[in-house]
């Protein structure tokens, strides 16, 4: 029997280069202990110099786009050929683990080295792309790198500003890039076939199920509503069980058919309460008011609103058994993403290649592929990472994960750059 | 048909006089505006003097005792007879209402100046007292008054001080009592034959009952309980139902398991969550920590207890199916006082007489009665106030069930006086 791809030396090396990148990108930082690295700071441009350095050592083409983005290119069998985009983001949340968004780009490098150490050209070209703000530490808005390539800043955001006050602008300006030319980081529909994007997991699934790797189904939309149900405060020793118009009771009645139907519905969908404040809030006292939270994430918006209209229903329901009160306003609201079914075909068999078998699964959490696939297909690769954890120092992955991880991006980007435009 | 006895001319200006002296010791109050008069003020000792005034009136020997209460004697047949005593206190929380306490000293004068009017004695004495300190507004300790009667001060509450460091024996003596003579406000086991309190009901059990008066069964018993559930804090979105170990959905089940078994154990029992803080409280955080209070009462101890026992081992289970931790200390506890029954049926009959029916209902709250009932046998007769509602200025009663109540009480009180020792 052959031995797995993946144990192969060439992927186990690049697997070593990678953690090792990983290290050295995490100490250019504003902080000396903790990973802090925003967009537009020194931090950010020192970080696409170096990656930059690597990429033309994987024999790329290299440019910095009108938005700080990190792009390089690595030519197909026909120059200007349409390419498969690879990316993610350099940018981190302040005190950040050192892989999400930075593994994306450092494995789709060696994904590339293999091919340059080969000398080997696909009828596509192959390009990858650091985006430069993915998370929104610094201005509060997200996405600012991937929404360049798609042409979708809108005017606003220039004027965004800082904690210190500085614009989105002014710090354009600062790193040497020039406000007016935001619209030249546009990559035109033809530039570009597909979009495929390595992250960590954020999530405990992979680990649970024993699996390096798995397959994106689609990055969950999501409605967050604030709560609240009115009953009537009370004595808690005068009043007895038949007469009282519990919030709190109300709102654990509501709680547990959030868990149940959530639960019963499937299809990835997840709903949570996240926070609950409870008024007067005294011992003896009958609460009368309790303001609550509703957090709802699924990768299909249809399954989503059906689940949180019967979510409502239900409050609605509980309230008036109770003669007490509920309301409820949506106050955040993001569409689901699909990822293209063709590239989860295409990833899906890479990673069934390379592990023996696949995960379909959803992404919690958002991703510069949401942006991307306003113009483009998208598709993503997890890879498991420690407790799931993530936005935090302890953020942790295998190199021997990360080279099995290599090894099914290069097949899902070699399938996908080899077909003929 | 005869007139109800309760509707003749001598018990609606009894309880015309009770709604005026009500309102002419609401003014006696440390603040203009909301009425607040604490142990050992000069408010109390001016309400203890018109009190005074109003049970010379009715025929009685007065005198206030060496821990601040006013105290009446209406002699019987026989000098020296045993008393029935009748009393509430006179002191209340900070913006208080004007019956609390009140109601009962002066409804229990209008049944001394029913008996003087006639010129009618009774095989036993009745005696009056207005207890000085119940609510444990100024020192935190309560039942001061009531404990000077059985005799019951322990040592230490002669050091404990108000919000200004003043201590109770500085304050005794600033209101020219003796702190070395506390013990003089004992009585003698033989000197009182029972305990009989009026009180408003503090609750909604009469105003929905569509009844003026009630019995006490018992006042309460209560446990109070700091209650916690430790799961996993995770990421909203990223960590799928049936992974979760979600603190305030183990609470939410938790709730309706109070509410389920308290209902269904009946017997008056009734339980609480008053107070709950979710952590770390954030929209998009599953809950890893859930801190809540848990507050019980019932008017026998067994029940209470076998209710708390279940209930506890009711969150253990819970605990174990969702693996998070349950954890419960008990920080405050205070057993049933029942009502003697033979007190129980005179007043039943009592007030059957003047309303066609009687209604036994528990206290929620605390009375004078519990300490009292340390030495003597002790029966409650409730009133009807407006939406249950108590401790706070929009305290309610009509003088219609005042009225109907002076004459249960003194029917009742006759009936217990006239006995032989």
């Amino acid at each position: 029997m052959n031995k797995p791809a993946s144990q192969q030396p060439v992927w186990a090396q690049a697997a070593e280069r990678v953690m090792a990148r990983a290290d050295e990108l995490a100490l250019i930082s504003e902080t000396p202990v903790v990973l802090t690295r925003v967009y537009l700071s020194a931090e950010h441009l020192q970080a696409n110099q170096r990656v930059a350095q690597w990429m033309t050592l994987a024999g790329m083409q290299v440019w910095q786009d009108s938005v700080g983005n990190i792009c390089g290119r690595y030519e197909g069998e026909q120059e200007g050929a349409a390419a498969i985009l690879l990316g993610s983001h350099l940018d981190t949340v302040r005190n950040a683990g050192r892989y999400d968004g930075m593994l994306g780009v450092l494995t789709a490098i060696e994904v590339v080295q293999a091919l340059h150490n080969q000398g080997r050209r696909l009828a596509k070209a192959i390009e990858i792309v650091g985006f430069c703000d993915e998370e929104g530490t610094r201005f509060g808005i997200t996405l600012l790198g991937s929404r360049g390539l798609t042409g979708s800043w809108p005017e606003s955001w220039l004027e965004k500003t800082d904690a210190e006050g500085v614009s989105v602008a002014q710090a354009l300006v600062h790193a040497g890039l020039d406000p007016l030319k935001i619209h030249l980081a546009r990559r035109s529909l033809t530039d570009i076939a597909a979009y495929l994007e390595l992250h960590i997991e954020q999530g405990p699934c992979l680990e649970q199920a024993e699996l390096a790797l798995g397959v994106v189904e689609a990055i969950n939309g999501a409605r967050r509503l604030n709560c609240c149900f009115t009953g009537e405060a009370g004595h808690a020793g005068t009043v007895p069980m038949s007469h009282r118009r519990d919030a709190l009771a109300a709102a654990a009645q509501w709680m547990m058919l959030i868990e149940s139907s959530t639960r019963q519905q499937g299809g990835n969908l997840v709903a949570t309460v996240g926070t609950l404040v409870c008024e007067p809030g005294a011992v003896n006292v009958i609460p009368g008011e309790v303001v609550l939270t509703l957090d709802i994430r699924g990768p299909q918006d249809l399954p989503l609103d059906t689940l949180l209209n019967a979510l409502l229903e239900g409050a609605k329901n509980i309230a008036a058994e109770r003669h007490v009160e509920f309301t409820a306003q949506e106050f955040y609201r993001i569409p689901a993403t699909a990822c293209s079914s063709a590239l989860q075909q295409v990833l899906t068999q890479a990673v069934s290649e390379v592990q023996g078998q696949s995960l379909s699964l959803p992404s919690g959490a958002g991703h510069d592929a949401i942006a991307i696939s306003e113009c483009w297909p998208v598709g993503m690769l997890f890879v498991r990472c420690k407790e799931g954890i993530s936005h935090h120092p302890a953020e942790s992955v295998t190199a021997a994960d990360v080279a099995l991880a290599i090894d099914a991006f290069s097949r899902a980007t070699t399938m996908l750059a080899e077909k003929q435009p």
